[in-house]
């Protein structure tokens, strides 16, 4: 996995199936927590901070315009029962929805991670 | 707009346009607040603490088995320019994701925000 961003507590990493191309990366808690609907107030303002600083750091880091983040809770969204957030890079004409079959290599990966990781100040952008 | 929950600094509405059936809703900040970028810690944990809230109501409330929690941060996938988070119900078939173009009637979305409302705990669901 190529990880851009790792505090012990949670790690950003690159995602693989990149919907909309470069930047696709999914904000990961270590705790096991299944999904949304147990979390503290505390532990959302400390994830969705974290999502939101994932979100400015790709807008910013990668040629687009925006970002649609996504989580999903439960049957027939949530694949991997493991809270997760999915933050996609946007830009006009990205045929946002839509399932990418193709997986992205593992010298691009690196390369973004490194990419994100310098924007968000973190010290990792390495495989772990 | 139909309300399922209003504590003067939030509420949350129901989507008119239903991408999976009843109990699609909208948790939006008075606080003309543009996206998640400017969030504080304390603002992104009272926001999604409250998502949180409304996904667990509308998967008890409604006959579905989870939530796909959406939040769209600039172009192109945000059309409105003031922070709102979409809570879809999801069920096994719903042919997520799809735009719906058939708008709910009135009466529907007010018994659907009763609804909301009382496994909210909210003394809302009514029109405003």
């Amino acid at each position: 996995m190529f990880c851009a961003f790792d505090d012990g507590q949670f790690a950003v990493l690159m995602g693989r199936y990149q919907p909309t191309g470069p930047g696709y990366a999914l904000v990961v808690p270590y705790a096991h927590i299944p999904d949304l609907h147990s979390l503290s107030q505390s532990e959302c303002g400390q994830v969705l901070h974290l999502v939101a600083r994932v979100s400015a750091g790709i807008t910013s880091a990668f040629d687009v315009t925006g970002t649609t983040v996504v989580e999903n809770n439960g049957r027939p969204g949530q694949s991997v029962m493991h809270l997760h957030f999915h933050v996609v890079p946007r830009w006009e004409g990205d045929r946002y929805p839509r399932r990418t079959e193709k997986p992205e290599s593992d010298r691009v990966l690196a390369e973004q991670s490194a990419r994100l990781a310098a924007v968000l100040g973190s010290s990792t952008g390495r495989p772990r």
